[in-house]
Formats: C-alpha cells, structure tokens, sequence
C-alpha cells in the first residue's frame, strides 16, 4: 500500500510537467510564468537526478532525466519567446 | 554526501513554488499557465503527503503540505483569473 502511493506519486511527478511542456511551445507564450519557479524546479529536478546517481536508484535516475527534459524545454521555452 | 543531496533537493522542492504563487497572484495573469499541469503537480504532492503520512515521516509531511498550499493557491487563481 505504502510503495504503492509512493510508485504512483513518483510516475505521477514524472508526467505532470508534459501539458506545460507541450502548452507552451505550442503557444509560444511564456509571459505569466515564473522564470524563477521554473529555474528553481529544474535545479530540484537535477539534485534529485544526482541523489539518483549517487544511491545507484534507477527509478530516480530515469524519473528526474525525464523531468529535467521538460521542465528544460519550459525554461528554454521562456528564455526564447519573452 | 548522499543525504545532504537529498536533504537539499527537499527544501528547494518546497520553496521552488513560490516565484510562481508570488507572481501569479501579483500579476493576476494565468493564460499561461497550463492548468493540467497544476493540477497534476497539485496531485503529486498530495500523494506524497499521504505518503509521507502512511510512513509517519514529518520532513515528508511538513514540506508536501507546504508545497500544497503554494501549488494550490496557483491551481486556485488559474481558476479565478481564466
């Protein structure tokens, strides 16, 4: 029950950057969002990667490579199209 | 090593939040935001929150509350200010 919860929140946290991602290059619109939050996040995304990789936790190594693609192409997204 | 990774990776997941309430609350502008993608993230944290709950783990518990009412309050002005 417990690693269920934790399984399903880990897939979960995975996919839920992929509207935003798939948003905002498709509107080119970057205006209302936070270049901060989402340098802040991809920071997160990336120690999480390199706890990952230091705990030999492949799950967290795939999960955050992932994360770190999307949330990646939010910032570039942002840094583009101001 | 390992854990100061880890424990950093939590607390910059907990405030990296904030830009973005900040901003969207200040600016009173959503269009840009994707609001899947908030609620998606809003349900990440909650299962982390019941996660955290279920191993009676407080540094889980306390900042997965603290990123709901962040994440929440933008999740809420996406609703708000369409």
């Amino acid at each position: 029950m417990v690693e269920y919860v934790g399984f399903l929140a880990a897939i979960l946290g995975t996919i839920c950057w992929l509207p935003q991602t798939l948003k905002t290059w498709r509107t080119k619109q970057t205006k209302d969002l936070s270049l901060w939050a989402n340098l802040l996040i991809l920071a997160t995304v990336t120690l999480w990667l390199i706890y990952g990789i230091l705990l030999g936790a492949w799950p967290l190594i795939i999960a955050n490579a992932i994360s770190i693609m999307f949330i990646g192409a939010i910032v570039t997204a942002k840094l583009i199209y101001k």
